[in-house]
């Protein structure tokens, strides 16, 4: 079989055990990687109503057909388990270099099952794997496990996929890092991975994906150098890392601001990329075979000063520590990124969770005595970066906040939840669906609660109608509409992006991202040029369908009900600022959009459960 | 725009208007052609309770915007109006050189409305067309008519489709021919034609179909001209057409024999395709660019001598001559094809009828005073040859035949109606369900009755697992079947096959015919490069589900219900010899088939019809 090892590896730490399993071609095809190949195990392998954070959950990760090919966009993985977040799908996938190293060690999939009674780390290597102890690095931030690690097994160049004190410390939006930078950010799967005493996954391999065409990989790895800069936004990506999209953002006036209450922030100038390329960038990174290197890295400026080692702050990160909270200083965004990054925290929770607690604070809903002393107000920078350590060390009000938003608001009360946004437990992420409605669906329908890599966003598509062509879609939607035409486009799209998480590649390379430089059907021939298969984007479309499918039968299954695919409340109340001020999103309308959608996978209309003809029609019931 | 003329020719015969009008690209995109087109201007121009023999009714003929292309397999177009056989979507395809002709005239579409006072033609040329009076020609076989009119307008390259005295005579399964031989066989097309005095399309032109990449056209016709012969079923076409299927469908079981109560015909060799090779062939000859010339010309001994013009029979028309009349003469079959030809009768039907009458003679339900004295027993030679003259002719009991086998049984009387097979009114082709059960499926749901073109045949799918993998069905299904795993394939066989019949294309070239040269990507290439669209298979086959779904809706306004797709009684008993002896239909299995096939289409599951969220889905619904 080209494209996989055929090789999935299953570790059980409560005994100690390691197995290695082979798959039918047939389930690899039908599912071909990433999410869809982690669903299909997670499915059938977990029991329902399982804890979270207890030994039966079980830390899948997976790369995809294609991750590891020397072609930009396909260094991705999964990490997929049960969240501690939302207690339904947990799911993250990250950039860098680990995904491929884990091909090129001779794996697909690394099942994670029980727990260890004592600190450990997995330690992959060319077809081989150990459970090695890890109590010098537990406690440790993700450098100096990383270094030890590297130290240990005497090799700088292994890639270490590890957690920091959040995970260990069962942050509910706890993250795993690889590289110190690359992040399986949101979901919680940091804390999942620490309740199993699971430190980290180090991997090393020196064989490579074995192609059925490499000359056609070849040739379009040519032509993506050639051709990438040719995009004006792969170029900004290039030039200002995702840190480009502040800015316009701040115009367009959907710019999370102070806990979405705004879409303008008045000092957006000082958390630009601009201002931060002027500033502290001191080097720009990139994932595997990659030639845009979207990845700052950055010095942050005393008092803040960062250490290089971990990045520097994407568009997502600046947003959320910075217009969210209002914090005006590009060096604290980056001292909180480090922060986040070292203890492993999923920057968007975290700045979600603290500009909820400015936000109740404002509302004294919080008073000083519960927040450690802090003048928790809006644009307070020592406070948004000692929280972050709080969180991390759940010392305090971290302690609540470490819980998340729906759960921290719960346990304040006192209205508290008014000034929670999450869906299904899940912070939301730096994008105002009020201002792009496509949002609003992504929010409410991702099977893994807020998220913002789903679907395409509004803004983006209007500018690639000629790019979705092959998606059967021929003509634009207005980007504010909530109507039929707009669930259909979103329909697509989240198919499209879902297929991506299912073969693991990167969506600033695909259209319909403003990034885009491959288009659809660069797809269907990459999959062809790595498997020898005769493949279409009709069947790997039916992929991505099963896994949403999938999905939904988990989060079902696990007590989720369509009261859970809905938005906070702000969303339906206006927008205070800016140019999109006053816009909101409709509640009838939404609910008309997501029954709707509901109907258009074949999902019980009232309920939203997938039925049977569409199980049959996908094979997923016989 | 590529591919298409962008001209819709509108003819006007009660008001002898002749108009050309324009599309939006975006439309040809939705619909392709062939079907969809058609379709598209059909639900939306005829009234509900149309009477499809009057003024009203319109005649569509339409070509894909592929037909044309110097490649295999792109000679077709369609007919499509109400028809007077089944009383619902009516439509019948034919290849030859006629659909390529009218591309090179200029035009894409011609729709025929209203009715003539008097007899006509209509002469296409070079972007220009005439109605012309065909006083002259009326009441003349086809040959007479396209001799007469090929020396009218001076030009014996002309390519004339016509009707014989079949269609003038509204017999209700009456065809069109182009070239003598091509037969836009089903739905009774030839009786709207008839009915609307117009006696022949003639069509000539210079233009060739602009594409966007000629090259890669030229390079795929190179390959298959390369490689058509290395597939066994493609040669033995091109050894002896489509009779080469006689035998092995006997061998099976499944060859239907006196109207269908057996699958097996005892003097089945001396009506093969064997034995007409080696009595009555004397040429082949084929569609336009394409090699393989499946087509037979044969020349008939006597008694029964025929004319070499009108072409030799197929598969079809010598099974429903033959074995399902029990008659064991090659050139009788050849004789009753040539006056099909010459008279303009749908072979398959008209076979069918004598069958019906056979089997009511020999269940007493017809006696010698009704039969004009002829003793209609299975294996009657002469008696078969004698009844397709009279009912082309409407004589005697050829009257009451001419109205197909529903109405004539109805007529009849006397428990009539057990002999007469059809869905939806119309007759039953040459496959025996029984023994391929996706047939079952094909017929039943057939928007326009019962049709052997809708689906793949299941032995030919069994052996071509590979070749239809981009539909996303991994795994062989059993041919017995009728289990959600049979509804799966049969839905997106369908779907294939709908599509060939938009995009006009030969579903012999394609797989999964058994003949298949060309794999089902190999279409998306050939659209591309026609176009310069960056299509996909997703796109195209949600273009077929768009046919299916405006035919489901036509026949529903006209009436149809659930109870109209469904089988004649026959199939669910059991066959009565051969290899399959004892094999019948469930009723049960076929039920629950038919609802599952509702839910996949996303029709209610009671009633058929297309839910909203599907025609939304489909951007047929804003």
């Amino acid at each position: 079989m080209y494209g996989f090892n055929n090789r999935v590896l299953r570790i059980n730490l409560t005994i100690n055990d390691i197995k290695v399993e082979e798959l039918d071609e047939k389930v690899y095809r039908e599912h071909l990687g990433g999410r869809g190949l982690a669903l299909y195990f997670l499915l059938r392998e977990l029991k329902p109503q399982t804890d979270p954070l207890g030994p039966e959950n079980k830390l899948i990760f997976a790369i995809g057909v294609t991750t590891g090919i020397p072609l930009a966009g396909f260094s991705r993985y999964s990490v997929v388990a049960k969240s501690p977040l939302t207690n339904g799908f947990g799911e993250a996938e990250a950039g860098g270099f680990w995904g491929p190293e884990l091909k090129f060690a001779g794996f697909d999939i690394i099942i994670v099952e029980g727990a260890s009674s004592k600190p450990v780390y997995l330690w992959v290597h060319d077809n081989d794997a150990e459970i090695r102890d890890a109590s010098h690095i537990w406690g440790k931030t993700t450098k100096e496990a990383q270094e030890a690690i590297r130290k240990d097994v005497g090799d700088p160049l292994v890639r270490v996929a590890s957690i920091g004190h959040a995970g260990e410390n069962l942050v509910r939006f706890a993250c795993i890092l690889n590289e110190l930078k690359f992040a399986n950010g949101r979901s919680g799967l940091g804390a999942v991975m620490g309740s199993k005493n699971l430190k980290a996954i180090a991997v090393r391999g020196h064989k490579r994906v074995e192609c059925k065409d490499p000359e056609k990989i070849k040739g379009l790895a040519k032509w993506f150098g050639q051709n990438w800069r040719k995009h004006p936004p792969a170029l900004s990506r290039n030039t200002y890392g995702t840190a480009g999209a502040v800015l316009p953002m701040n115009a367009d006036g959907i710019l999370p601001t102070r806990n979405f209450r705004e879409g303008t922030f008045e000092e957006v100038e000082r958390i630009s990329g601009e201002e931060m390329k002027n500033t502290i960038v001191i080097n720009s990174e990139g994932c595997f075979a990659c030639p845009i290197r979207c990845k700052r890295t950055v010095k942050g400026l005393e008092p803040y000063a960062t250490d290089p080692s971990y990045g520097g702050p994407e568009y997502e990160t600046i947003a959320a520590f910075g217009s969210l909270c209002a914090v005006n200083d590009i060096s604290a965004v980056a001292l909180a990124n480090q922060l986040c990054n070292a203890y492993g925290l999923d920057t968007i929770s975290t700045g979600c969770v603290i500009a909820f607690a400015m936000d109740c604070y404002e509302n004294e809903v919080l008073t000083k005595d519960e927040t450690d002393g802090l003048e928790l107000r809006f644009g307070n920078t020592n406070a948004m970066v000692k929280l972050v350590e709080m969180i991390a060390k759940r010392e305090g009000l971290g302690d609540i906040l470490a819980e998340g938003v729906k759960r921290a608001s719960e346990k304040i009360g006192k209205g508290a939840e008014r000034y929670a946004l999450h869906v299904k437990g899940k912070e939301i992420p730096m994008h105002e669906p009020r201002g792009k409605t496509g949002l609003a669906l992504q929010y409410a329908l991702s099977p893994s609660g807020a998220d913002h890599l789903q679907s395409a966003h509004d803004p983006s598509f209007e500018n690639s109608i000629e790019e979705i062509k092959p998606l059967g879609i021929l003509e634009t939607v207005n980007r504010l509409s909530l109507g039929p035409e707009k669930v259909r486009l979103f329909k697509y799209l989240h198919l499209w992006w879902s297929l991506l998480d299912c073969v693991c590649a990167c969506k600033f390379v695909f259209v319909p991202h403003p990034v885009g430089v491959f288009k659809i059907n660069h797809l269907v021939e990459i999959v062809n040029a790595v498997t020898g298969w005769d493949t279409s984007l009709l069947e790997l479309m039916m992929t991505a369908e099963r896994s949403l499918n999938l999905a939904r039968i988990f989060n079902l299954r696990e007590g989720f009900t369509k009261a859970d695919d809905w938005l906070p409340e702000r969303f339906f109340e206006p927008l205070r600022s800016g140019p999109k001020e006053g816009a909101k999103i409709s509640k009838d309308d939404l609910k008309k959009a997501i029954e709707l959608f509901y109907e258009m996978m074949k999902w019980d209309g009232k309920t939203g459960t997938p039925k049977s003809a569409k199980l049959h029609e996908l094979g997923l019931l016989q």
